[in-house]
């Protein structure tokens, strides 16, 4: 048996990405040309590196990079320790922030989407050292293979200016359903997502009827990003009894969510509403919400899932995954902590369909709308420097430094306006 | 790096044995000559045993014998699946049962404490194999040292029919101070607990100003096992205003200790109204407790209170940790647990100082009233199989196969009454 208490962080490398990305339409605009992602590469005395991914916004990026150089020295074991860390880095200069469709972030919450890509990449070091998959690292996997739900979007034929991309237009009942077709036969997903908040709420109903007629046992979700009122909320929620499994945030705020809930027979899910720690004891208190989404980046890495997990366990809460645009490495992690929380039941959201790059040497292959959980040591992927130098260059090229589906939008429709909610 | 994945559970041994414990008071009676234990072994494919402490009554004992007995083959990193066992092993059995003073214990409760040995066990054979001590497999040691307070009895010079014991006899508040005195001069524990309910409030809330003469820094608890009507309670909260730091389980029930919370000025603790996850959602409704007392024997493992650590901090509820008489294996554990619990910012409690037994190869040593943090791996502790045989001999003599206090004085006291509350 070695005695590996020896291993230190020696540095820390973060390189911005960028990766094409379709026109997919949500309630505050349209995703740009690229998404921006950065690749986290934390580096060990013993030579294993370990690999995160996280958000690749200006603000961001450079909230890593600071955490990053400040880890040297560190345990790799030691995730409290640099969480302690992150904390101190940026005890100066978090503040207010906002990041696309996730809610107002505080403080705390800015702190933990930092530490998260740094976590992740400690338990690819653990997982390597010793041997184990991530999953082992987090309690063991419950199930062999994780399921994911069909993310649907409202979308154009092309970016303007651009040659149609192959995925297609879809601006109307008939077009998701042919969206779904593609991406059911593709992927073998066996629970369908649909971004909402892009129309008025009649052409969704419409939508999600028409999704219903087409794949009458699949479960179906709708997230409109509190594109509604309460009152449109209860309408929609009410016109779609018994065939939504969950309405993910209809409306803004708690209060608003939590008056929804009491009209409407699903359950309300949401990653807008609560999105931290300090959001659940009013999200108990209300009882605004019956489902909550996951998502490591923001709660604050693996191991901060299996809290909110623990946590939804003994309230009685729903627990789901958000997805926003990823690479592969995010989809590893995403597969290890949730073949790892037995009470994450529903099927996974990714954006997974809606990119052709990545990173990685291999790429993942859903069977029937899962993912095998690797038994490789770590997150089990490996980075393809080529592929990394690739989107890195092309991340330099577009020119991007922070998303805004919002002004992208307005560059095209002059009369857009983002204010929420709209029906 | 070796690969890990192939190590399995092959057999467990479970070891009832008996230690001498001293005539401790409480509101139910009196500690017998013997307390129980079991001592749990967990053999795997490669070699490597780890240990578990648990409770040695004759319930908890055939419980875990079964479940051990179904763990055959199971990867010791898969503590999910352990508990999946637990759950199912136990399923047709486990009702309703009542375990000296730490409340009601329902199905779930069960369960998590016939678990919580086996996880122990399992992550002690996880550290072996990675040459990483427990700790490190919970996010890290973020204290070098854990602090534990000093647990104060009324006590008896002696069990009827024996010579006095080295302790000494605590029938007021002379006896109390002179305690206190021998136990930090022993340990240098820095804050002292009392254990109440023994005797009328008055006598008590006497022995409690007697310690804060004698010692006027330390940081003084009071625990009368729910012996107090509310208003008594209420009654001995306003009159140590400003000495407690907190007062522990004054009255029986959630609603009751959420009255007495609202009109006494220290927290209020807890490791009988709430000791389960399904506890929790009732006491944040009422806000009946302030302080809840982890145990990993009861709560379901170091994971578990990890769990109930996140909770705490989200719903800002302070978080210590209780005791049972217990060895040094439970020892190691809740040091380890401890050293990784940020939020576990209360001096643990031990029973340590009234047991002069061990099944150890190597005495714990106190510094300052802490112990420090092993840095050897798994728990970092040794089992001696003469001492484990020993105590294993003393249980069959004994003739204890199950804690009672209360039994136990009633054939010393025929008009002992349990009867809670008491005043």
């Amino acid at each position: 048996v070695a005695n590996l208490n020896s291993t230190r962080i020696t540095d820390v490398t973060i390189t911005p990405v960028a990766f094409r990305d379709p026109p997919l339409l949500n309630a505050v605009g349209v995703h740009e040309p690229f998404a921006l992602r950065s690749i986290i590469e934390v580096h060990t005395t013993d030579g294993v590196v370990g690999l995160g991914e996280s958000y690749g916004d200006a603000g961001h990026l450079d909230r890593l990079r600071r955490v990053g150089g400040a880890l040297s020295g560190i345990d790799p074991f030691a995730t409290y320790e640099m969480l302690g860390v992150t904390q101190r880095t940026l005890g100066g200069v978090v503040g207010a922030d906002r990041h696309g469709l996730t809610g107002s972030i505080n403080a705390a919450g800015t702190v933990l989407r930092t530490f998260a890509a740094f976590e992740v990449a400690a338990l690819d070091i653990q997982g390597k050292l010793l041997g184990r998959p991530v999953s082992d690292l987090l309690g063991g996997a419950v199930r062999t293979t994780v399921p994911f739900s069909a993310y649907l979007f409202y979308k154009w034929a092309a970016h303007p200016g651009e040659e149609p991309d192959p995925y297609g237009e879809a601006l109307d009942p008939e077009g998701i359903v042919q969206q779904a077709t593609w991406m059911l036969e593709t992927y073998g997903f066996r629970s369908l997502k649909l971004k909402g908040g892009v129309f008025a709420p009649p052409a969704e109903i419409e939508a999600i009827l028409a999704l219903r007629a087409a794949f009458p046992d699949a479960p179906l979700r709708l997230d409109p990003n509190t594109a509604w009122s309460v009152d449109t909320s209860i309408m929609v929620g009410n016109t779609l009894a018994g065939i939504l499994e969950y309405l993910e945030d209809p409306t803004p705020g708690q209060l608003g969510m939590a008056e929804v809930a009491r009209e409407v027979p699903m359950p309300l899910a949401t990653n807008m509403c609560v999105v931290g720690f300090d959001d659940i004891p009013e999200a108990v208190r209300l009882q605004s919400v019956g489902v909550i989404l996951s998502d490591h980046h923001y709660w604050g890495g693996l191991g901060k899932v299996h809290d909110l997990a623990s946590i939804c366990d003994t309230f009685g809460l729903g627990l789901s995954m958000h997805s926003n645009s990823h690479l592969g490495i995010s989809l590893a992690a995403m597969t290890h902590v949730a073949a790892a929380t037995p009470n994450l039941t529903y099927a996974l959201d990714t954006h997974w369909p809606w990119k052709s790059e990545d990173v990685l040497t291999t790429p993942f292959v859903f069977h029937d709308g899962s993912l095998e959980v690797s038994h490789e040591p770590g997150l089990g992927v490996e980075l393809d420097p080529d592929a990394l130098a690739h989107l890195h260059e092309q991340y330099q090229r577009c020119g991007l430094i922070e998303r805004s589906d919002t002004r992208y939008m307005q560059s095209i429709d002059l009369s857009f306006d983002a204010k929420l909610p709209r029906w």
